[in-house]
């Protein structure tokens, strides 16, 4: 993993974050001191991804607590506010923002006063970049061993789609992290990494981590999946998660689920690998969830050229919806959840926590 | 259809052909003298879809004779040759300009020298062009019979991939055709066209195409066919084919199975829509058609913007293969073989001549 530069590098009073807008083929830094910077960064989408976010938060906090240590609770209160309307819909910012209010309401009522609590606000960036690496690695090793149950030692060919590496994750991944984890134990042959029309996650940033990696891999069109499998050159399928309900039914990027009927016709195994903070154990169904619908001009350019006629109109969810029956299992840091339902989701929650 | 531009204009003594390369956002036309002429606009691409391909060949050869009336069979010949090799994979072009040249032996048999052929050339040519559109529209309404059949007079939601109207087809068009015509007859409520990745077919031409016919449409990306379905937004598929072989396994544009086996997965009805000539008897099943993989470059860039790292690799094959057990029904001039197999297709095969 030597060329690998990680996404966010905290130096103890400034973020250095690797441009994702202009990867692959330039990497350059933002440089990050302030918590104005930080807000630029997560809105302009200098960082994306949902754990990364929330981390570029907290160190962005931790920032603004190193100059305002005579500030009261009211002011970091109103700096939590301010960053998290960078991108309201991104969960994870809000969550990792508030934790830090959390912390730092303890502190006050122990203490007194915000002093020294920017010390602290770093530990715990650092514990929760840690945190999740302990976790991506635990889902990696347990696909691994399920894929050794199906396959034993043969080097296997793996498909993914979209971006759930460490670009999106900070350190390590999910579903990419399992492929990447498969070539660092010299498991894998090749993998296929489908583009992700719209906005070709698959061909920038997931082609890029490949490079990155000395992962061996080919970029595929969404439309080819059929093809793919028919000409038998798929062994198992991991994806990321955007949401996973109570019933294992799961909102991923657009093309998850073609993706997965499609290794269901062909009997192809199809798994989802997310930590448990991507569940959602108050809703019962897929349907439940709430799809946005993105600008139809994402779908109707391409890299910012129009392609269709200025007259015609599109229709972009940006995410869909997988049934828990057309998924061969979940991963979670607590294992594997398979057959996908209810009960076994219930299970792998309460299995064992760290 | 007052807005529609044919693709091909035959003025007598040359062709007026647009120019597909600058669709939709330009309508410029490349006029036509000359075989050398003819050969440069199939060559460049400023024609594409394999019967405009045809169309155009024949006309070349007709502006050929014109002033070659005094040449051999011999000439005629090289002129045949030498236009093939515009597009050396176009069974059309190749077709097309063969029957020319039988044609022109014929003559020659008859009257000892090629003066006067050339009027029969040019009649053969617009034959040709209007028995196809015979065809199409035949084709057209035994699909609009099929759909009265499965939701009576509702006005439907249909969806198709790749281009298959009349820019493919000199007059109307295939699978986009039924489309045009249901529209025609009030009896579309709204279309579905895929973008077709990588060559944005579907976004550039089939779009254009729906614009000028006030077809109400969206695009879509490969990715969303699945939730499309979910959404109970389409009541019925149709693609065209590059080739169908017996049993009815059919090849068409890279994207067709995965929309099949979707479709099949919501149980959405799903037809391909050709002629008997794209209909291959010799082959029994789909395996057995080559699949041509076309240069990476075209899936790692959109519109000749690189997006994909230097060092990726892509798999890019142009079409795939349907299974006959997942298409719904296949239309040709002489009705619809459903279910799909080799009877129904050997019936549908010999069931009445025009």
């Amino acid at each position: 993993m030597s060329n690998v530069i990680p996404p966010l590098q905290w130096q103890k009073n400034k973020m250095l974050l690797i441009d994702q807008r202009k990867l692959p083929h330039t990497e350059t830094f933002v440089e990050v001191k302030t918590l104005e910077e930080t807000h630029e960064a997560i809105k302009v989408m200098v960082v994306r991804g949902a754990p990364l976010i929330g981390f570029t938060a907290l160190y962005g906090l931790t920032l603004w607590l190193q100059s305002n240590e005579d500030k009261s609770l009211d002011d970091l209160e109103k700096a939590v506010e301010y960053l998290i309307t960078a991108r309201p819909t991104a969960v994870n910012l809000e969550f990792e923002s508030r934790s830090i209010l959390k912390e730092a309401k303890r502190y006050i009522a122990e203490t007194g006063s915000l002093k020294g609590f920017a010390a602290l606000a770093e530990d715990y960036s650092n514990l929760q970049m840690e945190k999740i690496a302990v976790k991506n690695q635990k889902m990696a090793e347990a696909a691994e061993q399920e894929l050794e149950k199906l396959y034993g030692n043969k080097k296997l060919r793996l498909m993914t789609l979209c971006n759930t590496g460490y670009l999106a994750c900070g350190p390590m991944g999910t579903a990419l992290g399992v492929i990447a984890h498969m070539n660092e134990k010299s498991k894998l042959e090749h993998a296929y990494a489908c583009e992700t029309r719209p906005y070709l996650q698959g061909s920038r940033l997931t082609a890029y981590e490949m490079v990155k990696q000395n992962i061996p891999h080919s970029v595929v069109v969404e439309g080819a999946m059929s093809y793919l499998m028919r000409k038998n050159l798929v062994d198992a399928i991991f994806i990321g998660a955007d949401r996973i309900v109570s019933n294992g039914d799961t909102a991923n990027k657009i093309g998850s689920s073609t993706l997965a009927i499609t290794a269901k016709h062909y009997g192809i195994p199809f798994y989802v690998v997310a930590p448990l903070c991507s569940f959602d154990f108050d809703l019962e169904k897929g349907d439940e969830i709430e799809i946005e619908l993105r600008p139809e001009e994402e779908v109707l350019s391409c890299q910012d050229v129009r392609i269709a006629p200025h007259e015609s109109q599109a229709w972009n969810p940006s995410f869909d919806i997988t049934e828990n029956s057309i998924i061969t299992g979940i991963f979670s840091e607590n294992g594997i959840a398979k057959p996908v339902n209810k009960e076994t989701l219930a299970k792998m929650r309460t299995a064992h926590h760290d």
